[in-house]
């Protein structure tokens, strides 16, 4: 993982092109930073078959050169050949090296059309985050390659410094040495002046702002930015601010402050697992070249193009890709696009509360209609807008002017507690069953999503009626009309991990549907218009690109965000059928939906959005997939459908957590994994998680457990919800890294207990 | 502008570098096409000292041979150097040759180091959203760069085609011709088989799929898309789709459908000026190169990061410049970041609400909280999510859930009517004029936008005075308890482009902060917080970075978005100041401000603001910018400060078409451009703007007026808002375009007189 020390000022020496003289300068630059008096290092990685074990080598070779904290060093790393010249592994240069992130000095190309590679190659650091921090090269004057690129670079603020060129090889080695030795000496004379020692002292200058720069962050942070959803009174010191100096694959590399491991360890960044997804969004990994280009080509072909009565590439490719391969399969007939989770969900409130309106119109006025209500669970949310909000019930998410609209079931949930799969049931449906237990233990997780053969069960029938009961008192009492239904499904995130039972999901959907529902068409709602909200779970967070597949039926309206963008920039889609969307048509303006943001299907998005699922549909027929999936099969008679739960945590793992004392419940789907700590005062204002599992975040000094890349012990970035701690993974994760973050997670567990 | 004939299928060929055999391979595609049957046509362009006069020889060069639609023709367009290689004018081949947007074959470098620079220019390529339909280069035996890049362009969807080196130069010149030629009939056989033969096919067929493509989008547009404010019941032809195939500078490049325009002219884009800068997003030209890279280079260093409690340099140094620099300066003290126009009004209405809760905390019970209302302007709109809308009176641009919390006054307008300045008096207020006239002529505009100066003047009495009789009878009734005033400062924009008189908005903002407004500490509320929403106006649209300069005043609370990322990616920011920030914190999670969205503060997003706010500032200093100001001067006596009313428009113009019979008034404020037309239906449902001007969009066949890159003809692209027309300018429209926008609007307007 990326590299930085206090007292070794690294830089890579990345060509323009082969045969630019990245050795001879980078020899210019070596014996420069001696003549300055720095002890230097010298490095030229050889290339093995593997990305990680090159980055593993090259970091461990530059580690053991980083522990002098008394002197200040300088190092310079060699690449080989130019920017995209492959290594061993069949990766380019670039991207073999990205994970280091060391800061680079670009040798530029002074001959013939140099100008062209020396620009190009720049970009194509750029378009992997690299700092650039000089460009060098010789000073032909012929060409005069300088004169262009030194306004050119300036602009960027980067500064172009010209050397001298070797002199011609000599065919006696004699000769041929000395010239050369008078060469450097020439350009690196022993009075320690001239340009190569003012890029020296520039370079140095570049590594001493970098540090004081992330050292100052902290307060600055604290100083100018408001967070979400976070009370400042609780942040006030600067070592509580995560500085993200830049991010790989699970990776953030993040600065330790004042909080150097060892004194011996100048190090200043050190890999911290991204166990939230970065807020769930994360799907391929930080910084995925191919995404960065997606934004970079749309951005160049586009711009922002404004969207209404409009059409472009990107969103009309996307907008059929997910209506006909992606969540709108068979059911959905438009897409319509926003910015973010809650922004969709604004939308398909709208859609919704329009179409039941439009359908009871007869009975319905202008009062009536503003008086529109949702049903839903207990411990939904749908976002922080306020539209969102009021599809939910009073909560700790709400605001001045919040105001529930509706009603809200609490649910049964599903979880493993000791090992063993149990549906808790709330006390009103306990009391309904047979032998009044709240605790049902079921045959397996795999039996418990099987929804065709709970179908047929008693509990089935006991939901069913408790439900069908309620709405009955619903609708003769005095609460609102009930508009729609929307649901979470098999997971309630933000309301802290709930695992809905999906059963009592199902029926419930069907109960709604009314009779009607078996023999329905998938693009015309009855009952209610049903909103699934798939913000969190879309697109494989849980292994499934819908959960419609599991549940065995479509919603009316669905919406994805999130990974929908692997993790990249905000888009959001709400997908409607063609019932939904007959209900705004006529020849009335004030009829159509008008809902609309400045940057509605905005190319980048629409294009980055594309990228990522043409990743997904590799990822998820992958080896690895297979394999994860192959760990939680059960066993041959109990049969369930390929969409069956599972997870890339280990079952064992998940079980034996599971039994320890402390651990109130666990769960484990797809990426997801939530743990429940026991806790008298749960909710959101609980810090039991918290507390308990504080130390995962700093960094585990063991060698043994080192699989991020750089070999580098690595902390655990996670988030707490009351009393639930969860972890989740990218698509990708690699297995090695799952086990790292399970291990350590257990160990805090155990030495806890 | 764009190129694309039915029946000329152009591809520009760039070279990896130079000496790649670019020439060499270029005569070989000559020679296939002519093989095959075609004609053929060779370009090579010189460049010339201006990017404009190039790219119009060149597309003038082109238009010459795209005459004969009843053969199908090729072209070959050979550039010069590596893709980056310097024009005569200063920029690079790819960004000079960019507006023409052609397709591309990419001669690869098959020597050492060629791997590298030939991915190097493709993604130079992609940063430019150029479509590259092959790899060509040498199958050079020893180096064999065709082996790796075969494959690495295959799962890019680029086909690879190596073709044999051609000889060595021969010293005789007839020995040499003789070679050559040999070379050519061996890569080029007159049977019409072989690699370079597949490659003509290939590019023919990208050339079909992409009109076929062009050809479909309409059709899959109106069976897939839901677009945002678009009444579909309205737009049903496929002719009413706007196919947006590209963008650059202020132009779109769209299909023209089955609309060409003369049989002699097969060409099927056309230019088409984009005048409502993409909804108000545009600052500074379509896929402007610097912000496609700024997007790359965060994707690339980043991908997103979740945002609270943490902190990256985009953010950070975004938060801190738009408060020590931008709009946020002298007051602000916080930045909190969300999506778009709508959830930032969303948080900053939390922020006023809470903050004013908990000032009068003592007396606002849990019911009272709820119950609280805005004081704001008829006309308002701050986006389309619901507590965004709420914080609006009931209109057009609600739903089902829309509850309009509060008061809004009638506001007095500022506007330019048969040349003069009027200040347009709501009945209410004119009644309590000396001599009850509701049309008030001033001095001029600048003296209108003298707030200084007017604060003296007796309607400034008159306004204080009504202000404060309808605030105390607000008070008295039964309506809610107001608890912030929200103002769009000096246009509301959706509300149909109301220019209120700024006179009356600073008096209602004196008079809400009540007596100490004068000696209150700028970081410090007073009366009511009060919100700024400058997501339209903000950053330069109306010319001034802030509305805050000309009135003189600055708010609690501000929200800026749209240009703040110079029109590419979404984001908005909620500017705060210290006492508004104070309400939140406490040592209860549960008093934070608890709003986030997934890619809060992403960090593509700020480093696309931060790259913007850089050109922002040189273009705002620019000469073009002054030459502009200068015009709308006042004479000397009249004196008004730098931040006046200016505008990019012509004030000529500008009068004469005030003058005009058939319009009722006019405004013109920085790139803005307002026509209300006369009509008795005004309102949004109103068509007479539209139906007026609908003739502006299609191109206008005029070589006279055409100063469209590629010296085509254009339509223009605009929006209404019932009876008004308006148009807009990004920060950067070169004068000669916005001259030829003007008369395009004065030609239709005086026909129509």
């Amino acid at each position: 993982m990326s590299l930085l020390f206090k007292n070794l000022r690294i830089h890579q020496i990345f060509g323009a092109n082969t045969d630019v003289g990245k050795t001879v300068l980078t020899s210019a630059l070596v014996r420069a930073s001696a003549v300055a008096g720095h002890s230097v290092y010298y490095l030229k990685p050889r290339t093995v078959p593997t990305d990680d074990a090159f980055v593993n080598a090259v970091a461990s070779h530059i580690r053991s050169c980083a522990t002098k904290p008394d002197m200040f060093s300088h190092m310079y790393v060699e690449t080989a050949g130019g920017v995209h010249s492959p290594t061993l592994s069949g990766t380019t240069q670039l991207d073999a090296y990205r994970p280091l992130f060391l800061p680079t000095v670009l040798i530029g190309d002074s001959r013939l059309g140099g100008i062209s590679s020396t620009i190009a190659s720049y970009e194509a650091m750029m378009l992997r985050g690299y700092i650039v921090d000089a460009v060098l090269l010789f000073r032909d004057e012929y060409y005069r390659n300088w004169e262009y690129l030194s306004p050119y670079f300036a602009e960027r603020g980067v500064p172009v410094v010209s050397v001298d060129p070797p002199p011609e090889r000599q065919s006696d080695p004699k000769a041929d040495a000395s010239l050369t030795e008078h060469y450097y000496q020439d350009i690196v004379p022993d009075n320690g002046e001239g340009a190569i020692f003012d890029v020296i002292k520039h370079l140095d200058s570049c590594h001493t702002r970098r540090l004081e720069e992330l050292d100052s962050m902290p307060r600055r942070t604290l100083d100018s930015i408001w967070w979400p959803f976070v009370q400042h009174g609780h942040v006030k010191r600067e070592a509580d601010v995560n500085i993200i100096d830049s991010a790989w694959g699970d990776f953030f590399s993040v600065y330790n402050g004042k909080r150097s491991p060892s004194p011996s360890d100048n190090s200043i960044l050190e890999p911290q697992f991204d166990g939230s997804a970065s807020w769930w969004t994360q799907a391929i990994g930080h910084a995925h070249p191919s995404l960065a280009l997606a934004a970079a080509r749309a951005a160049g072909r586009y711009g922002h193009v404004m969207f209404p009565e409009a059409s472009h590439l990107p969103a009309l490719k996307l907008a059929e890709r997910l209506i006909q391969d992606g969540p709108g399969r068979g059911w959905a007939s438009r897409a319509f696009f926003s910015d973010d989770g809650s922004t969709g969900m604004e939308v398909a409130i709208k859609m919704a509360l329009r179409a039941f309106a439009t359908r009871e119109a007869g009975q319905l006025g202008g009062a009536r209609r503003k008086d529109l209500g949702i049903l839903g669970l207990k411990g939904s949310y749908h976002g922080d807008t306020i539209g969102a909000m009021d599809a939910c019930e009073e909560g700790v998410y709400t605001c001045e002017w919040h105001d529930a609209k509706g009603y809200w079931f609490d649910p049964p949930t599903v979880s493993i507690r000791k090992g063993k799969t149990v549906v808790a049931l709330p006390p009103a449906i306990a009391a309904e069953t047979e032998d009044g237990q709240s605790d049902i233990e079921t045959v397996s997780l795999s039996w418990t999503y099987n929804i065709d053969e709970r179908l047929k069960s008693p509990l089935a029938s006991v939901y069913r009626n408790y439900i069908e009961r309620t709405l009955q008192k619903l609708k003769d009492g005095n609460g609102p009309t009930i508009a729609a239904l929307i649901l979470e499904p098999l997971v309630m995130g933000a309301g802290g991990m709930i695992f809905v039972d999906p059963l009592f999901q199902r029926v419930l959907i069907d109960v709604v549907r009314g009779p009607s529902a078996a023999t329905r068409s998938s693009s015309e709602w009855s009952g209610l218009p049903i909103i699934f909200d798939e913000v969190f779970i879309g697109l494989y967070r849980l292994g499934l690109q819908t959960s419609s597949t599991l549940l065995g039926t479509t919603p009316d309206i669905s919406v994805n965000a999130k990974i929908l963008t692997g993790g990249l920039v905000p888009l959001a889609v709400t997908l409607a059928s063609d019932s939904i969307y007959r209900a705004f048509l006529s020849d009335d303006k004030v009829d159509a939906l008008l809902h609309g943001h400045s940057y509605t299907a905005y190319p980048v998005g629409c294009e980055v959005a594309h990228e990522t699922l043409d990743i997904l549909d590799k990822l998820t027929t992958s080896e690895s997939w297979r394999v994860a999936r192959e760990k939680w099969k059960v066993p041959e008679p109990e049969k369930v459908s390929e969409t069956s739960v599972w997870s890339f945590w280990d079952p064992e793992f998940v079980h034996v957590v599971s039994r320890m004392d402390h651990v109130a419940e666990v769960m484990a789907f797809g990426t997801v994994l939530s743990i429940k700590i026991k806790d008298e005062s749960a909710g959101y204002q609980s810090h039991s998680a918290r507390a308990l599992l504080e130390s995962i975040k700093t960094a585990v000094q063991s060698e043994a457990l080192s699989p991020a890349p750089g070999g580098s012990p690595f902390g655990i970035h996670y988030r707490t919800l009351g009393n639930v701690a969860y972890f989740m993974l990218s698509l990708n994760t690699p297995p090695s890294v799952v086990r790292a973050v399970e291990e350590r997670v257990w160990a805090v567990l155990e030495k806890r207990h």
